[in-house]
């Protein structure tokens, strides 16, 4: 017998939180589709070549091989670390078949060989939007796949009891603009060092620009404008003060400013302008986001993403688009472990239906199809034990109701013993206890110091 | 840029298709959870030590390794290859937490590393569920996962025009006590010889029995038992007639004929018994049961499980279970690709709203609003271009309904040309327009020669 102990960096979860996952990604379906998103998924393994584009992450790819492959299989599979790699090679292997714009979302794990440690995940899961165009795409498209992800967040926020988010918003052009009026060199390499202004400071930020030939006087006016974050278009006159404007500039600053108002018209205190924002990734071009739980701090960007011109092109076209990523492991793993969030019960069972005898079984069978025809969960007693052993069955398993005798019968409210005659027919449970609810247990709202 | 092409044996599909399989992974969805089965899902990989306990199946295991795996790193992990192992592992490693007997479904992916061929995929979805007891689970279980996956695959036949299912069912029980009764030595093997019945025809099975030293006077008996096949309870008396009764046959019989009366008198016509059913597997232990599509035999056996007394079993207790499995991707690749089955549009929009200009896209952003709010999926037009073509690109995409003008607007029927007066706020689509619906295509009804 195989050793059985939890396997680090791969959570799973007992019934009662996992039916919470369920809650979480039936929410973030239902706005996707509303918004006319429609589901793509994409096999778990790429080729190895295909996960390679990106460069830096392939250190932690996972490869894939037959445990008896020959020296003839050519096969070098990886599984895919993110569901954007996946869905530029589907955009272009299925381009023929797809309308442009086309919008597409994906729910699906990912994996990654990161060494073990806290809030570190070898398998998550992950909710990705994105509209990709054919040759072009509108600019309002950015607007609008950060406005579906915050109204997703939002509803999980007001239904669930998932922490309110903030989103962190700059453009791409804005830093690439204001670096080349600075007379940089190597704008994405100055990006990637801004990129590390949160875990580093500015200080070793400063030096890093400096190795790269960056003049002190360039230095400081690029920390100073990763500095500014505004929660409205204040931002515009506080880069202008830093007298290096170009077209790029303003256009990443008219961009941003289109971004901004439009997220704070819809909901307010939600986003700010935060000129820091970099994505370490080199395939954005415009637009980058990330977003943040305020009262988990610990988690730290639960959701990102941006615009990107040129992630995939075949020979006649590219593919412009605009995506976010949400970080359904990332944010669930941690409040289910800690037991923040679970379900009302760890069964969808509404009702046991109590057996007589074995011989009747059949007779307990149609009371429960009864009650399931008209959508109400229930299994039927496992044996013909005592009422008071099945009641306790019940109990155990967190079901909340018991019927007795036939179609024409009783039920019982285990929790407050009250007990009333019914027909399987019509008798409905509260509309609470239909189905599981999603309760926020107790426990400290913030992991704020 | 890597070679974009198709890979054997790892199925996607467009839109159109995908929404196909979500409508079935719905309803089975439903279904099991109607039945109070909770879902569970298991990490993607487990180890291969836990991997290797089947035996056989191991030389099709897909291994998992970090790229830059150091000499160190000790991890040895494989892709699971069906969800019952890593359920067995998830039931010991979590029995202190759940209630027996215990209800789950799992809708996941499986991998093996199949050489690639007609009908085998690398990659394949299956949904299991499995009621697992403490010490002991009572055999009416048997009859109950049975009929729950029956009903969930009768649903999908009338509500989306998946083929008809028949069952047939045999017991391990029946067989053993029936070879042992006959003296064979090894009746596991005799099992597994029968098991190639359907593959090689009886001549074959008898030397294979014969080789295992199997005398030709129960050999001839062996395929009499196998060729026994029944509707109803007949069976009973073409076995007695056989002349090989013991206690081990008797139970056998009687669990067999509980389990096909059961199922008739609930899917007449949909249960027969079959004694050739062996199951290669050597976990089960009593019932077991395949499931087929007789209008598409091509695809063999699209469902499968049964009775295991000993999958799984930790020092203080064993949890004997019962399960079935079926073949999401086994019945929905074929019937997908060759686009049996379809959704009425690839897109989940109900209706594309109309930008007069890029000044005004805001209002039509709120009259979406205002459609969503009512469960209207709906999507805004990506570009202010000329009304025509704002249509016509809804056409493209596949979107029955344009709106024109703002909350007070005008709604048009793009198939009939229909245009009316509505208001955001109260108009509806009829219903069959309001969300995709799942297209029958005219084709072969059966692939039958």
């Amino acid at each position: 017998m195989a050793r059985i102990a939890p396997m680090s960096g791969f959570p799973e979860y007992l019934p009662a939180g996992r039916m919470v996952e369920q809650r979480v990604t039936d929410v973030l379906r239902e706005v996707f589709e509303l918004h006319g998103f429609a589901s793509v998924q994409t096999r778990a393994v790429e080729s190895l070549e295909m996960l390679n584009r990106k460069g830096e992450i392939t250190k932690e790819v996972y490869v894939v091989r037959r445990i008896h492959a020959t020296e003839t299989d050519t096969d070098s599979l990886g599984l895919h670390f993110d569901l954007t790699v996946p869905f530029a090679r589907y955009v272009l292997e299925n381009a023929g078949h797809l309308q442009f714009p086309f919008r597409r979302y994906q729910l699906q794990p990912a994996w990654r060989g990161e060494r073990p440690q806290e809030g570190r995940y070898r398998e998550f899961w992950q909710a990705d939007i994105d509209i990709v165009g054919q040759g072009e795409l509108a600019p309002h498209h950015d607007t609008e796949v950060v406005l579906v992800m915050l109204e997703a967040l939002e509803r999980l926020h007001i239904e669930l009891g998932i922490p309110e988010v903030l989103l962190h918003a700059n453009n791409r052009k804005l830093a690439q603009g204001f670096y080349e009026g600075l007379g940089v060199t190597d704008p994405l390499a100055a990006i990637q060092a801004v990129d590390k202004l949160d875990k580093v400071g500015p200080a070793v930020v400063g030096e890093l620009l400096g190795e790269q030939g960056v003049e002190p006087g360039a230095v400081e006016r690029i920390l100073a404008l990763a500095a500014i974050r505004t929660a409205d278009d204040s931002f515009i006159g506080e880069v202008r003060a830093l007298g290096v404007m170009n077209e790029l500039v303003e256009t990443g600053l008219a961009e941003l400013a289109a971004l901004v108002g439009a997220l704070n018209t819809r909901f307010p205190g939600r986003a700010v302008a935060d000129l820091k924002i970099a994505r370490g990734l080199d395939y954005y071009t415009g637009s980058v986001f990330e977003i943040e739980m305020p009262d988990l701090p610990s988690l730290g960007t639960v959701s990102a993403g941006g615009r990107y011109d040129a992630l995939a092109s075949d020979g006649r076209n590219s593919y412009p688009g605009v995506g976010i990523s949400f970080g359904v492991t990332r944010v669930l793993a941690p409040l289910l472990t800690k037991g923040a969030l679970l379900a009302s019960r760890p069964v969808p069972s509404c009702v046991l239906v109590a057996v007589d005898t074995e011989e009747t079984r059949v007779a307990a069978s149609e009371v429960a199809a009864a009650l399931r025809a008209r959508g109400i969960p229930c299994e039927v007693s496992p044996s013909a034990a005592a009422y008071g052993k099945q009641i306790k069955l019940a109990a155990r398993r967190g079901i909340p109701y018991v019927w007795f005798g036939g179609a024409q019968g009783s039920v019982k409210d285990i929790r407050s013993g009250e007990q009333i005659a019914a027909t399987a027919s019509l008798w409905m449970p509260p509309e609470d206890d239909l189905k599981p609810t999603i309760v926020k247990t107790p426990h400290e709202k913030s992991d704020r110091a």
